[in-house]
């Protein structure tokens, strides 16, 4: 279904709404990306990504999976991990989520036929996994820990609410194939049956959301016992510990997120969802806490999160090297995913904060400008050249900081693919008082009917990122007042509001503008997103004497292919902090110096070693457009000279 | 056999001697410590150590599982890794030195019940390991990535050459077992054989030991084809790349020590052997140059090689993050193995500075001091205090920066004692042109005739590294002259040489007397040990702006059991650079401030956080020492204000 850009009446297309919260989401019905950065990117991405996954999907056998459950043949035969069936989900959510915004009859057919196929595999009671149950398998759900089934499976429930999201009542018989599954999983992990938990969280959100679309409250209590046994030492201890899976602590006694990065963010998000069904206050204070002393101390400067390549974890506290930085992208992507039903449940721009570094940071960062190769990890210092990944292979070295068109672990491509393809529903929320949020910023439209009954049209201009002005018309007359709210980020002091022509200035948090708008009215935000440097707290040792440089939202690098000629790599780079940041035509420059550092036998001496000289101007690349033009050094903190 | 006081004649305690190489290294029978740090390490290594591994290789069924294999019962009921057969190998080696230092019949007799368990488990052709060749195992040599065949043969054959060199003759068997698996790899690995190599390097260094004490130059021979094959690709890929064993670049050709650190030491240790034993000079350069490279770029102030936890290897040059230090126990034992190796070779003091540093900071760190647990990983910074390790369980957790009393993967407690047993051996050398070299300092006697067929008897006087002063008294009268060569360590510019009431300056290398000495003789050499600051290269991104302290060859840390009440941890503390490190009533004290650092929102802002007030003089403790007041936090380099 296209955007109906003529009526602001009825909105077919709703989200799944929490029950409780002080925002409504929009859905895509309602709000709709139409130019600029994330326009590219979601161009790109159904034009090139969805094709190329599905691609190696087939090619890697992971869709012929289902056709060999289907025909009865497993498991001989079954190629990819635990976990491949996931990916199968994850393309269909994508390409539903890309249906939901432009109608494409081809897309549709495939994404039918792909359903079909899965559908195909299902059992008769609902059980639904190719790598479990059969003769010269695991029994079905005996490999709680590693055996990823409930992951799976919310993975398919979260591609049916996407397209039950997108196109309601669809007959393509997606939805039906995951509420049989759904309901098996509860008759078997109700309250009377197996006490444990998936050892990847996943499950929880998916079935609030299915729970939602479906008005089936007995996926939501089931979500609601996931996350209260977990915690409590149901799955097996480990090399690394229970807080791996976060069978540590439960949910509501935990103060900071920890273990695996994807599964604590994605078991967070489903106990956000659930505490906002059950309305469990306990609980959204519990993660409120996990939130704030999870980004005080445990993420990178990128929004990026998990800094251990050996369990994919969190360190401790200010464990954050810029080298050995994971910052997996599917961390990333469910970390946006967590701050987005906080800032649903509790209005808090901070959220909205870290969504927008997320996006522009980690999962901007990990496709390639032609959609076809991804990050798997986002370092944040890279001290040899990589080499180009082949495009043809498979990459088994997820961790390699490679770009490369497929993984054997291949989570992250469909990812984010998902997230691109359902982007516009960030951008903007409702509060139930006759209130609209604009979180993000980008080119859009937006129609909807505010809690009041009010209907509301809105056209945003803006060349955000690069410029800071955002200009947002309001397109149809109100009946009575209300409100427009828009985020001013935390970085962006100085901001100021224009409204008929009076300009004051806006602090950070939302600047709000409350009358009966008339069409034609104009309110203007703008954001100082000029360069500035920021600098660390001091027990990130990681990045001490270093400064990194920020530009509005985007977090820039510095390339070794922009070093001048005879500097060997970054790590030559010394930064004259004396001399700001500057935009010049379109790049962001910095003063450095060139460290000549000659080695000595031991590098640890009673005397500090090195010089700096020649001091020139170099420019820096946003790190999300980083490693485009060959192989190359990279370093986001630069040290002070 | 007890160290014979009264002669200086016939030393039937003879080492394996390279063929070539500029020093001769002594036996147990030439050369004994007898008093001092190292004297007491080795009686507790002696008394409760041994015991100890004893009572876990029994208790976990390793010890069994030679049983078992014998009574034809395998595989049922094998217990432990693939590699559990080597920490039998490697206990059996560190009773045969200990056996060689004392006589003990107790002990002696344990030694050959073992010697009988793991004899009767040897199959008729020879083949000797507990998880491969039966009806339900792998076949043998089927695995050669992960199987550690080769590298559990490796260690019987060093367990028998520690026997042969001190009980040269015994009638335990336990060199024939050896000889005859010997000959079977050769059978089996010769030119003719299957060319491959073994996934962790150690069978070369074992075989070359072993053709040296037997003879058989047929061992030599096949540990120069495993030298030889390995980096050109024998292996199979694999995630980490196949620099994880040494696999990706023929050692002649590599320029740095990578993946894997303790393959990547064992391996140049037993090419370095096959160097000496073949005079291959390209291949000694290699070995140069690899070593100085990763002394250079890739080690801890410790000492300590390995910075990635994840794939237990060497990080990219400068890539040495405290907080993730690895620095695993066995990769400096390997360390210290491998710059003997050099330094027998080259003669340089250089060598002999890397072994002392990390016997002082790695090795001794690794066992508690009452010798019954053990770190398996080394951090340089601990964030979290830890929590003892409960004295009845194995780890599951050899790199939580525990000292645990047995780990899953055991391999450092039976290394660190095999070490500890035989470090007499690393005290002193002869020259081929009649030289005697002090390499490391400890109260030590040493008898010896060198190659000029002068008997030569020392003792050694000194509390050393506690006091600086080494007092070398010469104990018969020479017929004619000869050198004596003390080392000077890199960090002791100053130290100062006393002969016949002259003192000069000597510089770092070795300090040098040559004369016919006469009995009674003292040659004195005053080393400066007050303690001092250091500072590291500035590529070693993650130590910027900080300093820690040495005091001789030891690195000091800062524990917070000994900071001053009301700071939380080791990461309040900033340093008062102006302030030096001085020695008070036994201890090091230092300057600090105690920085208060609130949280914000987001620890990433334009301007410095966090003030520091409260100065205190607080008292380091030697790294080898912390972690025995109870759970604590701690750091080796402290930031500077």
């Amino acid at each position: 279904m296209t955007f109906d850009q003529t009526t602001t009446a009825t909105l077919p297309i709703a989200p799944a709404v929490p029950s409780t919260g002080r925002l409504r989401p929009l859905g895509l019905g309602e709000v709709r990306i139409t130019g600029g950065h994330w326009a590219d990117r979601q161009r790109v991405n159904a034009t090139a990504t969805l094709a190329h996954i599905e691609h190696w999907l087939e090619r890697e056998g992971w869709l012929g999976n289902f056709d060999l459950a289907a025909g009865g043949a497993l498991p001989a035969g079954r190629r990819g991990r635990e976990f491949a069936d996931s990916e199968v989900y994850k393309y269909l959510e994508a390409v539903a989520w890309q249906l939901g915004r432009d109608d494409d009859p081809e897309l549709e057919a495939r994404f039918r036929r792909t359903v079909a196929r899965v559908a195909a595999a299902q059992e008769a009671d609902g059980y639904l996994d190719t790598n479990f149950g059969r003769s010269g398998q695991g029994a079905r759900w005996s490999d709680l820990e590693w055996g990823h089934e409930l992951y799976c499976a919310g993975h398919l429930f979260q591609a049916a609410v996407a397209r039950e999201r997108t196109r309601p009542g669809s007959d393509d018989g997606l939805l039906g194939v995951a509420t049989r599954l759904a309901d098996l999983v509860c008759d078997v992990f109700g309250p009377d049956g197996i006490p444990s938990v998936c050892g990847h969280a996943e499950v929880e959100t998916a079935l609030v959301e299915l729970g939602r679309v479906t008005g089936e409250r007995r996926y939501i209590e089931q979500a609601r016992l996931f996350v209260e046994r977990r915690g409590t030492g149901v799955l097996r201890d480990i090399e690394w510990g229970r807080s791996y899976y976060q069978d540590d602590i439960p949910v509501r006694e935990a103060d900071v997120m920890r273990g695996h990065a994807v599964r604590a963010n994605y078991l967070a998000s489903g106990a956000a969802d659930v505490a906002a069904e059950t309305g469990d206050a306990e609980l959204s204070a519990a993660l409120r806490r996990q939130w704030a002393n999870t980004v005080a101390r445990r993420t990178y400067v990128t929004g990026g999160q998990g800094s251990h390549h050996q369990d994919e974890a969190f360190g401790d506290d200010f464990e954050l090297p810029s080298d050995r930085a994971y910052s997996e992208t599917c961390a990333g992507i469910a970390s946006v995913q967590f701050s987005w039903r906080m800032l649903l449940a509790e209005g808090d721009a901070a959220y909205a904060d870290l969504v927008e570094r997320t996006l522009y940071n980690v999962v901007a960062t990990s496709p390639s400008a032609d959609g076809t190769a991804f990050y798997y990890a986002n370092t944040l210092h890279r001290r040899t050249p990589g080499e180009a990944a082949d495009p043809d292979v498979v990459s088994p070295r997820a961790e390699a900081s490679l770009r490369a068109p497929w993984f054997e672990v291949s989570c992250c491509p469909p990812n984010v693919a998902r997230t691109l393809a359902s982007l516009d529903a960030y951008l903007a929320t409702a509060g139930h008082d006759g209130s609209l949020q604009l979180h993000q910023y980008a080119p859009a439209r937006i129609r909807t009917v505010l809690g009041t009954g009010q209907e509301v049209a809105l056209a945003v201009a803006t060349e955000y990122p690069a410029d800071g002005r955002i200009a947002v018309t309001v397109e149809n007359d109100a009946t009575e007042p209300w409100t427009l709210q828009l985020r001013v980020p935390a970085w962006a002091a100085g901001a100021t509001l224009t409204v008929g022509g009076e300009t004051r200035e806006v602090a950070p948090g939302y600047a709000e503008v409350r009358r009966a708008f008339r069409a034609g009215d104009v309110v203007t935000l703008d954001l100082p997103v000029s360069p500035h440097f920021v600098r660390a707290d001091p027990r990130i040792d990681a990045v001490r004497g270093s400064l990194a440089v920020e530009r509005g939202p985007v977090v820039y690098a510095l390339e070794s292919v922009d070093l001048p000629a005879g500097w060997e790599g970054v790590d030559d780079a010394v930064l004259d902090a004396e001399v700001a940041p500057r935009d010049a035509d379109g790049r962001v420059l910095v003063r450095l110096a060139h460290r000549v550092s000659g080695d000595g036998p031991w590098p640890y001496a009673t005397a500090p070693a090195g010089s700096a000289a020649e001091p020139a101007d170099v420019a820096l690349v946003p790190y999300n457009e980083w490693a485009e033009r060959g192989p190359s050094t990279m370093r986001i903190w630069i040290p002070e000279s």
